[in-house]
């Protein structure tokens, strides 16, 4: 039988299989959480930003214009504590008000040179890291590995309730082209942010939350 | 060059295939909790049951005896709150006190009939909904990204401070035979409470925190 005949595929997806690729997906993610993202947060700067801290930089410096709505379903927060989070890190001058926000709901932010600097650091901390456990696997079998991914989840969410929901998933890690909004008929967060227009009376399409 | 050749390997691993490999992984981790999870509990259960009491349900379903910081651990919540969500599933008869408990901080408990009904009804319609995703690629190449992510994940983990952690960060995805553990040098926290010996002054290690 070959890989191509669809019944011969179906039938040997066994629960036993499924539950081990959930597994193997399951550590993985938590792994990178838990080394390639908070630990080397913590390397970089110490006790002085926590990770949701970095997520919302990450967020303004790659983004034009912020609702709160966005932010919070970014960090997982309600909207009063995107709001303070945003107010704390303007304080502690890592964000900068680049223009008085006309309607509350919105910021018009960007990245302070000390804020910039952290985020470099950071990014570089983050890619070394990660190489080091990467280069023990060929680059194809590593790019083959990410589509499967895209691929798979993109079949996951594509017959969900929500289709073309505004998606910002990737969370820390944009990219230009994402095989993940293809599949899966999802609108990217950033690209739409870099692109949309902004004149009054032109609708927001709210982001899909997160879950927490 | 040849993938065996560690330096051709290394220098392929550039910091935007790093960042696409890590969005891939990012995205799918989140179909998988938000549709393959959550979306599936509710189509079983409705509102009945959060996916936290879940988790709860399978954690007793796979273990003996529950110490309430490990259940803590587990849910990435405080022991109070471990505690009161204990005594709620034991109140609506979907977890029973098989012995009284001597030491409050540990529990004796197990699944009811009803909620034994339930996690198989759970369990059988997630499997449904991750093979109609999997089934689109072929078994072996799911079983060598499965490996491929325990390895990362092995990689990754085992160079930080805590090697030998107690683990239970495949959450609702036990497997008997854990890659992951092999390579990242944790001790699964399923096998520990199947075999530890539970005789007075023998010491409970306890389990490495959730990050939440």
């Amino acid at each position: 039988m070959q890989p191509g005949e669809p019944n011969a595929v179906a039938e040997a997806i066994t629960a036993d299989l499924s539950n081990e690729f959930l597994s193997s997906a399951r550590v993985f993610a938590w792994s990178v959480s838990e080394v390639i993202e908070r630990t080397v947060l913590r390397e970089v700067a110490g006790d002085s930003l926590t990770f949701s801290q970095l997520k919302l930089l990450y967020l303004v410096a790659h983004t034009d214009v912020l609702n709160i709505g966005d932010a919070a379903a970014f960090l997982g927060v309600t909207c009063g504590a995107a709001s303070k989070a945003v107010d704390k890190l303007v304080r502690r001058r890592l964000l900068r008000r680049v223009a008085p926000a006309e309607d509350r709901r919105t910021f018009r932010l960007s990245l302070t040179e000390t804020s910039r600097k952290l985020m470099e650091a950071y990014q570089a901390a983050r890619d070394y890291r990660a190489k080091l456990a990467l280069e023990q696997f060929p680059p194809d079998e590593l790019r083959r590995t990410s589509e499967l991914l895209d691929r798979l989840a993109g079949a996951i969410v594509s017959s969900s309730a929500n289709p073309n929901a505004i998606c910002m998933q990737c969370e820390i890690y944009f990219r230009e082209r994402c095989r993940f909004g293809e599949c899966g008929r999802r609108n990217c967060f950033y690209q739409y942010h870099k692109t949309r227009d902004l004149r009054p009376g032109n609708d927001h399409k709210p982001a899909e939350g997160k879950v927490i």
